[in-house]
């Protein structure tokens, strides 16, 4: 059973994984300086060969069994016919079944790693990106991530749900068959905590949403947008921790992506493909995350945050001084960077 | 001039360093996914040859005039001599001349990004890492490290030192012989104080300091306990980030890093070596950082902070999840890998 444990200096929670991996020979899989270039100590990943790919159509069997799966007639549940397949991960951060169990151990504080973890294969075919495949794909993709968020919050146990993209070996992703994720935690995340605190303060402070003014305010200005449409707008924040970091924010007030209405979907769907494209054709086919950054699934809908989408192509490493101050050091005004994506 | 912007969102602030790095082709640093293992898109680390390091002796004027350096009798500064040798980094992420011009930008704050970064440079032999020199030269490092910092104090626009040490191309060093840097900010880093505020809220609920407790317990337990000393003690923390994440902590009670005792100094030293030691025979020379979180300088002495050291092997990626939630997901439980450790 996973557990979960709080840093008491920051409060920060972390996932005691244990079932995932366990020897120290297991992790020289980061390059190392005794090369001198760090290129020796690269362990290759471990990348199943193309036939034996998990989430291939015709390899139903090697994942745990389908929770939802969009399918054309006929198609039974885990065998082929699907075109978007959700399934539980194989080796979950967290665990669906149990109790919290929450405990102290003097000074600390632990629980059960208790939520759910799932996986969105996005294809039956063995593609590596989300811009090879049809938009009509990307938007059932973004109605399975609705959909899982709208059926999780039915158990109260599950509090806040992410839902990310990892692509790329460096941005921690296992397998290349293009997938999402989603966890959903117990509790209420420190990042999404202090995002809301963040505009909760300048509610409180000036009446509005941020995230609507920060709309505003980019749309008037331009100098950071890289794609509008009537819904949303993709702009480079302000203060971008990483060279080309785009936020994705529907125009519309809205405090939980799951309540995303069925016309913003189809949107939705060719902003984003826009704007992978766009980062794979200016950067050579980055990897990259993308995290749906959104309010706790059991809150009521609120005034004063706005879900939205970041995407970060993972181009710089990162080093001590981010570590030890929560500061980014990025090399690229996110003006000049978004410059070269809409030219891109 | 560089820029520090401070995100609306989460209060975080970015250094945009633009005379650092500028076009895209810049960054195609890290794996990408088109070859699907990664390694095609690594570029060589821009690396220069052995005879041209800028910080090996002999080539003392390729980098900016030295601001301190320990030397044998007769050396000149900026000459040959010297055994430890402070200077100006060249790429500066925050400059020492100007002033902060703090300004409003609609929504937006942003002021100039005035501070300190300086290089120390550990040893005039091009050697990469702290554990192929004597113990007598980390000493000395540690007193350089002290040094600056209780100059830097004397300018009232210096708030927050931050001593940090990247190891690695993974870690985000680019330059393979030995250093650390000191980054000096014109105000608290978001994490150092969310750190303050964690160890006040426990300060003012149970009236002591929490890594002062922490220590005892962690003694008391010894599950953790990667070495022991008189002054100090090395473990895992409790809810660790990345597998081998360790903490140095000094048992005696100080806010301040630069009030680190003159005995105090060697043990220092000496632990600091033990424990990199051990990682790096554990495994196998991996990329790492460690940071000296401390209390802002100008701040009187507090009974609530207490300054240690962040020891982070490199071994794992941060992904979308991460990034998204604050969250960290650990494979290996720090009992697990502190038994490791301690047997190396």
């Amino acid at each position: 059973m996973p557990q979960l444990r709080k840093d008491p200096v920051l409060g920060r929670w972390v996932i005691i994984a244990t079932e995932r991996q366990a020897r120290p020979s297991d992790f020289k899989t980061e390059p190392g300086f005794q090369s001198g270039t760090g290129e020796a100590d690269l362990k290759r990943e471990r990348q199943p060969q193309e036939g034996a790919c998990p989430f291939c159509e015709g390899n139903e069997s090697m994942t745990p069994p389908e929770i939802i799966a969009f399918r054309d007639k006929g198609g039974e549940p885990n065998g082929p016919g699907w075109r978007v397949r959700v399934v539980p991960n194989k080796f979950p951060a967290l665990r669906i079944e149990g109790d919290l169990e929450k405990k102290g151990l003097g000074i600390y504080d632990r629980m059960n790693g208790i939520g759910a973890h799932e996986v969105i294969i996005e294809t039956p075919e063995h593609v590596r990106s989300l811009t090879e495949l049809t938009e009509e794909r990307t938007r059932e993709v973004i109605y399975a991530y609705r959909d899982r968020l709208a059926d999780l919050r039915g158990d109260p146990r599950m509090v806040c749900g992410m839902v990310f993209k990892n692509v790329g070996a460096a941005a921690g992703a296992s397998l290349d068959h293009t997938h999402s994720q989603i966890i959903v935690t117990p509790i209420v995340p420190r990042t999404i905590k202090q995002e809301m605190e963040g505009c909760r303060q300048f509610y409180d402070y000036r009446g509005r949403c941020l995230f609507c003014d920060m709309v505003e305010q980019e749309a008037a200005d331009g100098a950071r947008i890289v794609a509008e449409s009537p819904h949303f707008l993709a702009f480079l924040p302000f203060a971008p921790r990483f060279p080309f970091e785009t936020w994705m924010v529907p125009r519309r007030h809205s405090s939980h992506f799951e309540d995303i209405q069925d016309y913003e979907v189809p949107e939705m769907a060719r902003m984003l493909r826009l704007v992978i494209d766009k980062m794979e054709r200016l950067l050579g086919r980055p990897a990259y995350n993308y995290m749906i950054h959104t309010s706790p699934l059991p809150m009521e809908r609120i005034e004063h945050y706005h879900w939205h989408v970041e995407i970060i192509p993972r181009l710089t490493r990162v080093a001590g001084f981010e570590w030890g101050t929560g500061f980014y050091i990025n090399p690229l005004a996110p003006e000049e960077a978004a410059g070269f994506l809409r030219e891109a």
